[in-house]
């Protein structure tokens, strides 16, 4: 790296010179040059230093000519943003082989794909239930003074989508999407600020069945990925519960969003705080020990006992059967304490859990009958459900199920001679056209080296170009797997 | 509509109802909202008006209820924000089908796909060389007080991930990406603010082969899509022609980018103005004149008169050599004028333009071996290219060949009763498991809707769920194109 610190604006190596001690060997090794320089950030430094730094010019400049007069080096953490990720080659495979079951799923359930602008206008995403998500956005002003912020969620955007498409669009719709959704989180293991989720939703249909589609769809793509109902289980409850035992109280109906999204943190919070928070939304003790009672209730014929007959009975006794039909009532269980932390549901609510308990929730949906009304439109039934990248993959490590990905090749072409290099050009393109994988190698290399990235690469065959067989009009072929070996007309190739 | 305005806060419905019209139905004629509006932001208004207003509760709630106290009705824009796109399902299959080829001619290269965050450190894009880029990002402080900013382009995360992988990854690297790029750019028609950008990169290879095979890599991608080379061609040079003509005139190899960047504007922007520009980098008028006359020239015989034998010559003459037994000497061309508007480019530039002259260049990359250093790094030999998904959609319009789309589904399963739904959705369950994509109707409906939307969805088959029929264990089938009728057992149905 001697080299490159040539050119280095003395003031900026002045400061940064303790963080810079190799980071990506660092970064390789259990100690994340994150956590041990976690009070300065090296990036924040570097570019405030870079956006002002317009004189830095480098003195004598020996050696090869450096092109850019100002730009002296800032030596950059390689690392990307903090939350974030890159895909290198092995993680991009594993992506695609994750996206391609969440795309192919949505297509066995006649789902169309859609999609959404990453960055929104900012008002899409406040609403006022005192959800963690509005404190997590990634927000601010563009060029042209709009408040925008990178999605934290589909919804929202589908939402607007819905409206704007208006009567054009023939009802139900039977949307997915697969988008990349922001939030600023506090970071701990496995919890970034970016992840893919996979979203699925039906707008149009008011009936129970739309909810038990979409759990069928989850279930269809765990079993595709090897996961089976002994490792994940869906709770199954819905807010209109709540809405019935407030309303038993005289409750206004205002406080159920908050009520909602209080519930939700019941795991992640001491009991006395989540009843101080139910309190100060206008609950009183009683009915803030009714509803924790209801809360651990489990089994739908307890529910009934406690509720009577009534729309959230029906809804989940409908669910339930048609579950049966569907063929995933193994995968299913009643639990009145899932309510979910987005304020707009508004009836069935779903969660996917890890059965053993190591992880947070899989994914999560449910019934969103008023949410295009919050944003001026006209209501229409509607239903849907999340499911990140993140947890799924950290349960196929645990259950030892992640796919061996790895780059496969058909051929590797290779000149045997710098004056070849056309030659090996011409038959790579030949291959290419066959709609065979090709690596063509672009420097002369040692055949030793040829078959290192042929093994690497998992090549089938190698492909020879010799001075002497292509007088011919002939190269040689290398089968990798077996060994054999033979030379072969290059009109005969295939 | 009137229904949701009922919870509408008077203080906001004040300041906006001018600008509140029906924006879906507007949308769709050409009057754009945003052209009618543009002086005055709606949702600039209502984020701030939203934001602020806490305590705006809505007085009296009659009819069904309304869920969220303060969730105060601000209709909003339907659209995206200014320069984004939504992907309803119609444009989504064409996305799908463009990615799907950018990815498919990278696999038959022997590439591999990589990723990087959309959000991105800001330093990593700030270069000083005048690149219009660096006043276009959108790039805001996050909530840790980093400088970040949405991507313009994939090269410098590119460069980053190769910096940090370092010697784990045996060269040369061929990787390549589609990812989304932001640009807060004038809008202009066809011109918006973010777009989807096909990158492909070879790292570690110092001969021009890598270009000539990255050029044959968008020739092949063009040809697949039906794109000829009388529809669209390559200019090509080497910014070593600007290089060495430079450096016989003694110029500071410092202005190097800074020229490049200026002359990148030389279409765009009156001859006078580019003079002004290349006498303030210290071009005197007589270099500047020799400048422009070599920058004309449009044959590598005649430019070889010119510089006499050099790197550039070299380089050219090989490239051409290749690009004939690479069999795309029809589509390149040499042309001195091109030298690209990113300072990093240190060689061979090339860029797609279409050939009628109607649209802006296509596609365009070149080496850049010293880009890395830049980054602290130790520069590697480098070259790829950016390939954006807006232009070539206008030009595959404009020589009608735009490929239909059109949803298609393999079954529809209805239920011709209510009591059926379970049934049904067994039937769907199977059809699904045979990896057929089926929609199973969610709701009771008239069959002459469930023929409808088999039509609207070019569905193959209709699958009918009836009582007489589901008691003798079948079902009907109806083949769409053919009006085939006949009842299957459903153990038999494939």
């Amino acid at each position: 790296m001697t080299s490159s610190l040539r050119a280095v604006s003395p003031r900026i190596v002045l400061h940064l010179k303790p963080l810079l001690v190799s980071l990506p060997q660092l970064s390789a090794s259990v100690f994340s040059p994150r956590r041990l320089f976690a009070p300065i950030n090296p990036r924040a430094l570097l570019c405030t230093a870079a956006a002002r730094d317009n004189g830095g010019r480098s003195g004598a400049l020996t050696g090869p000519p450096v092109l850019e007069e100002e730009e002296s080096v800032t030596k950059i953490d390689v690392n990307p943003p903090k939350g974030t990720r890159d895909f290198p080659p092995e993680e991009m495979r594993l992506r695609n082989w994750l996206f391609h079951n969440f795309k192919e799923v949505s297509r066995l359930y006649g789902f169309e794909e859609v999609d959404f602008p990453v960055l929104e206008s900012e008002a899409l995403f406040i609403r006022k239930a005192g959800e963690e998500i509005r404190d997590q956005l990634y927000c601010f002003e563009d060029r042209g003074n709009r408040r925008v912020a990178l999605r934290p969620e589909l919804t929202p955007s589908l939402a607007r989508l819905v409206i704007q498409k208006g009567k054009s669009a023939p009802l139900p719709l039977k949307w997915f999407a697969v988008g990349q959704c922001w939030r600023y989180e506090r970071m701990t293991r496995g919890r970034r600020r970016e992840h893919y989720q996979w979203n699925m939703d039906i707008i149009g249909v008011p009936e129970v069945t739309a909810e038990a589609e979409l759990i069928s769809s989850i279930v269809t793509f765990f079993k595709r990925i090897g996961i089976t109902a002994s490792d994940v289980g869906f709770k199954i409850s819905s807010r209109k519960v709540l809405q019935e035992l407030l309303r038993r109280y005289s409750i206004s109906e205002n406080a159920f969003g908050k009520v909602c999204v209080i519930i939700d943190k019941i795991e992640k919070m001491p009991i006395e705080e989540i009843k101080k928070d139910l309190s100060s939304v206008g609950l009183s003790e009683e009915v803030i020990n009714e509803l924790l009672q209801v809360l651990s209730v489990k089994s739908l014929t307890q529910l009934e006992d406690i509720l009577g007959s009534g729309e959230a009975i029906a809804d989940l006794k409908h669910l339930f059967s048609l579950a049966e039909k569907f063929g995933y009532s193994d995968w299913i269980q009643f639990d009145a304490s899932v309510v979910r932390g987005l304020a707009y549901y508004t009836g069935i609510v779903f969660e996917g859990f890890d059965r053993a308990g190591k992880l947070r929730a899989i994914c999560g949906g449910g019934r969103y009958d008023r949410l295009l009304s919050t944003f001026g439109g006209d209501d229409l039934p509607a239903c849907g459900f999340g499911f990140g990248d993140a947890v799924i993959i950290e349960l196929l490590k645990e259950k030892n199920l992640l796919p061996e990905l790895s780059l496969q090749l058909d051929n590797i072409v290779c000149a045997l001679d710098q004056d070849l290099q056309g030659a090996a050009a011409t038959i790579a393109t030949i291959l290419r056209g066959k709609g065979q994988s090709t690596d063509l190698v672009l420097e002369n290399k040692p055949l030793k080296w040829v078959f290192k990235r042929a093994a690497r690469a998992n090549a089938q065959r190698l492909i020879l170009v010799g001075t002497k067989e292509w007088e011919k009009g002939m190269v040689g072929v290398k089968i990798l797997a077996s060994g054999e070996q033979y030379e072969i007309k290059v009109d005969e190739l295939d």
